[in-house]
């Protein structure tokens, strides 16, 4: 049978990695794809350096426009990121007649309405696996194999830098600095995090699952985002002792027919398996109207996971099986999406940490202002403070106050917020995270 | 779009389900599939019974075989279980030029090499997701969206009952017989559960997802096979107090290119996924050369999950994609499979409770037989016995001793048996589980 012949445009991490595979295992991937799968073409940015995986000579370029134009290439493969140039390079390819298939979350995010309008245009199509979830399947999940749902709520731990981050940092009572220097030490955080423990990584995949789920078009303006970069271990442990971990969880959920969304440090339940992911690894959790909760876990990045979700689109390019699939995928669709609900509507409950002076009628102003704006409290922890002997100590020693609030809307904590921080006794910063019930 | 044509046989718990759907929510269904799916006739036992289902006018027969030959219908959905009439009709549906999408696990187990081989003849396919663990997408996995990789490990947790009442049995401190009673109760348990609590269910399950991920064509004959009906709460206690879960665990795994497979209560270290799965939920960890390790879980059976499961095929019928799955499973296929690895040869450490007399020598009885067959003991817990009276009380009591093995062979395992069952000071039945590490 006639072979699909590919190019590839970045031989970085992952591009080496699906490289490694077509090379090493040849009969496999034609036996899977009922064709043989051909590395035609690779545009690299330096073809003169050493690299760990031998190509067939002649195959190099370091024009990635030679690779998106090349009438013997059948599919483009994009690996090297960023917006620009990889959505002329994508816009290229698909305009002479190539699939396209790729890892880039944050140019789907961005410029996905153009991209996928372009393709359906050229009758191509642009598969993705790769750019949310590394191994996790959660496109052919939500695409294909729970495509007779409606899903009701996804749930997901997006980001394995974050979530190793605050495994190591509770497991061994280290600073959020001293974590990350280990995450960079280990390969699992890169020299520059930003990306990563700021939120927006997890909330771009958030945004292109919202579209997979809901058909709905979001950026992450579109929701409350924060990271883990502001975290304190105290909390991590006042939160264990109550029974919950903190995990960077992305939300997109169904609310009396708006969307709740939401990519931030949440509080959840120990016996949840959220919960329980541990170092880096990911999990989605989708309820569907039919399955209802199903949770898929592994690696959600790395090298060889990552080219095992590049590897499936590819066989499903080859089979012909990711063109009817894109087809009917609800991304960036024409079908009346659901809106998104405004953030101070959200309504939930929160942790809360107050380092507070030690001294009478703190506990009555701050329990008095939540009161005020109809906060209910579940429970206030605060722990015995030593005793101080007034007339050697100097200043009054801050103690940390600790309140579980029964469900509340995230408008009633931000005009509670305005009034908390006029309190003199209460020291910035204060602590806010939302619980996931 | 010309209307795909459903035709369904069986109009029990899952096909009502089914039927559901497609009545209640046809645009999502035609905007999913790209075209309206259209449930044209449905065979039931009983045209005269009560349905909490309403279908239009005039399709219900009871004659399932007009459903199988009907020209009206393009694709038949079989769920009435069992291998006779299934199989007749399935291969009459095939003849008549109809796809097939089943959920007859044991049908397929004992007869897929025949229906498969005529759905290629006849250029149909059998799309079967529903058949192996209800609304866990585990063939839409493997067969796609890890279709890059080679398979090394599954280790599952494929009956939700078995699961059910193992919890049960710890959470609660209650026998196997009260956990059952109360399985049924809730009506996670059928009347007879017999293929549920013996292994038989989990191991027809584990037979399709080894003939999916390595191309082995096995029966529940060809490896150990063992239920929980045989368990006893006690075990499930001492396997707590070392640390681990008792979990009904389906496993094929490749050892040195072949395959280690067994079905077996085993213990599964606490930390691990597979320990956590709680009540009537399955989970399927997939081990991939590229992926790493990934792990699905979800409801395994009942009425919606396994309907979704249905819905899923039935839409990759429609858009053509079960078709063109279809021909590249290595199910039934003609490459050489991995063979399957003796039992006794199995590897791996075991858990050993003996009920012993408490008197001198009987640990060293039992220590020197298994020392005699090169058994090295990891563990070894007696708790102590209250002491007793000899001149007042009859009879020895009978005190537990518990040894955790290092990894040993199965058959030294079995040599041993034939002395430690010589030994008067051991008393029937002494327990021998597997563990997982």
């Amino acid at each position: 049978m006639q072979p699909l012949r590919v190019g590839l445009i970045g031989l970085g991490t992952v591009g080496s990695g699906v490289a490694k595979v077509l090379i090493e295992h040849p009969e496999r991937m034609t036996h899977r794809a009922g064709r043989p799968l051909e590395l035609v073409r690779v545009a690299v940015r330096d073809v003169q350096k050493p690299r760990n995986v031998s190509l067939p000579g002649n195959i190099l370029t370091d024009d990635p426009r030679a690779v998106a134009v090349d009438p013997s290439v059948d599919v483009v493969i994009e690996l090297i990121g960023g917006q620009s140039p990889a959505k002329e390079l994508v816009l290229t390819a698909l305009e002479a007649g190539k699939d396209v298939i790729t890892a880039n979350k944050a140019l789907l995010c961005a410029e996905g309405t153009v991209l996928f309008t372009r393709a359906r245009n050229a009758g191509r199509c642009i598969a993705f696996e790769a750019a949310i979830a590394g191994g996790i399947p959660v496109v052919h999940v939500l695409g294909q194999a729970l495509a007779g749902n409606q899903v009701t709520a996804i749930e997901a731990i997006l980001n394995g830098t974050s979530n190793f981050i605050l495994c190591e940092m509770l497991d061994r009572g280290e600073s959020y600095e001293d974590a990350v220097r280990k995450a960079q030490a280990l390969g699992f955080a890169e020299a520059d995090p930003a990306m990563d423990v700021d939120g927006t990584d997890a909330a771009q995949k958030l945004c292109l699952l919202t579209q997979l789920a809901f058909g709905t078009r979001v950026t992450p303006e579109c929701f409350p985002q924060q990271g883990i970069d502001t975290l304190d271990l105290t909390d991590l442990q006042y939160a264990n002792e109550l029974g919950y971990a903190v995990k960077l969880l992305a939300t997109a959920k169904l609310v009396n027919g708006r969307l709740e969304m939401h990519t931030q440090p949440t509080l959840i339940r120990r016996a949840r398996p959220l919960a329980q992911v541990d170092g880096a690894y990911n999990m989605v959790a989708l309820t569907g109207d039919a399955v209802g909760p199903t949770w898929l876990s592994g690696q959600g990045a790395g090298q060889m996971p990552t080219a095992s979700a590049v590897l499936s689109d590819l066989i499903d390019v080859a089979i012909g099986r990711a063109q009817s699939t894109f087809a009917r995928l609800d991304l960036w669709g024409e079908r009346s999406p659901v809106p998104v609900q405004p953030a101070e509507e959200i309504y939930r409950r929160y942790y809360l940490r107050f380092p507070v002076e030690d001294r009478p009628h703190v506990i009555a102003d701050i329990t008095g202002i939540l009161g005020n704006h109809a906060i209910s409290l579940a429970s206030v922890i605060q722990h015995e403070a030593p005793e101080i002997d007034d007339e050697t100590d100097s200043g009054t020693p801050l103690v940390p106050l600790v309140i579980m609030t029964h469900r509340t809307r995230e408008g009633q904590i931000r005009d509670a917020s305005v009034e908390l921080n006029q309190l003199a006794s209460v020291k910035q910063p204060w602590v806010c995270m939302p619980v996931s019930d």
